[in-house]
């Protein structure tokens, strides 16, 4: 059994999430990776995948296979999402951010165990491998911050029968955050390519300061917020409600000083 | 500083290197991976690469270059190696261990500074990014070995300015195995297609059983022992001129019980 503490001296600790496209941008990667570097604390980065992996698919002669707008993950496309998010894009990261003198070590969920998923149940539609969340080892990843060395996931996970599943990252970092929580306070942060929650989907600036679900009930209602931001947000309010301090969304500014963002709380 | 601690009563470490004949025959890995598993005490997992990162290569329709029989490795071989060698296998030989219950983690260089290297200098040849292994980061593998992790090692390391760089497998397992025996006593082990140094070339049973500093020059003398094994047997006695208690040569089977194989000591 893990201890659970809950010290409010000790630093918050800081679960990230990058997206594809700050991964496949390398002035933005750079810049953001500059501003990680000199988060003070605990932190932990997830990364997702980009385009990278789709075009060395398609370099390999692997088809994309879709149903219903969906991507089916089959046997060929888990290996290239392996080699790609797990091995060239995590070790490069890993490899930049230790010049910059941060210590990092990559991982995916198979390492130390630390992301057992089960592999999604077919209905009528079968994913292929690709996994959701059972449980996170949150005391191996507090064996590296210990140590000041920061965990960098792939969204890879693994299952009990040691099989590799391609994860939503979102997910990743939402349920690294929650198990986290249990021993720190903990924050997460997802930098997409959005500044954050629009009032006006047309009005880039047009960025909601502060959501908590109070208003966030009410700009569902009124359909501010629809489509696309709702699995997200639900995810976010799901990660408050399961001890996660606050979320917060923007752009690969995020980090810096004076980015606009939303922040979301209880 | 570390602590040079040699306890006569602690269990001895074992560093292992397989190479990628191993790799890529996935009945020779399931029965060495079960060996491995069932080995007590602290240990090490290094491994190459096998032909599959030179098939990548072949369907990305990168060319492979090669100057005076030496493969080159290019920008593009660099990124094929760092995912076939740092992510798909890598990473699935550790979800193979978890899943035989052995808590493993997958490992670059760059992974925690484990392994620094220097960029081999040009001279004739510019053989491109491969690397000469300035040291090792002790401390950190000691730190995975106290929790009962085994660290998995592909043959990349990394530069100080953050630069990925093709390693010799058998050199990352000797200079492992090298900077681990100022901890431990420290046993290096190699698996690859042969039983060990052979008396008659032509013949695969006439194993030497034992090996030491004196009748190895014999051998050498005597041109019983020639040209591809003379750097490897020159590394092996390096090993243990530099600290190292022994090393074993020997085939996939080498970890199993009753293998034949060659002894190199003192």
């Amino acid at each position: 059994m893990l201890e659970i503490v809950h010290n409010p001296k000790m630093e918050a600790l800081k679960v990230i999430k990058i997206g594809g496209k700050i991964i496949e941008n390398n002035a933005l990667l750079t810049s953001f990776l500059e501003d990680f570097v000199k988060l003070q604390g605990p932190k932990i980065l997830v990364h997702g995948g980009g385009n990278k992996a789709t075009e060395i698919a398609g370099k390999l002669g692997y088809e994309t296979k879709m149903v219903d707008g969906r991507r089916i993950t089959d046997k060929d496309s888990m290996e290239v999402i392996t080699m790609v998010y797990g091995g060239l894009l995590n070790k490069s990261i890993i490899a930049k951010l230790q010049v910059k003198g941060q210590n990092a070590i990559g991982l995916c969920g198979a390492d130390g165990k630390a992301i057992i998923s089960k592999r999604r149940e077919v209905k009528e539609i079968d994913y292929g491998f690709v996994g959701d969340i059972e449980r996170v080892n949150s005391g191996f990843i507090n064996s590296l911050l210990k140590q000041n060395i920061v965990p960098v996931f792939s969204a890879i996970s693994c299952t009990e029968e040691g099989v590799l599943l391609n994860t939503n990252g979102d997910s990743v970092a939402s349920e690294i955050a929650i198990a986290m929580s249990k021993i720190y306070e903990t924050q997460l942060y997802y930098c997409s390519e959005k500044k954050g929650v629009l009032k006006n989907i047309e009005d880039d600036q047009s960025v909601i300061a502060e959501l908590n679900s109070d208003n966030y009930k009410e700009l569902v209602n009124s359909k501010v917020i629809t489509d696309g931001m709702l699995p997200k947000l639900h995810n976010c309010f799901q990660a408050i409600d399961r001890g996660v301090l606050s979320v917060f969304l923007g752009d690969a500014g995020l980090l810096g000083s004076n980015s606009i963002h939303t922040k979301i709380v209880e």
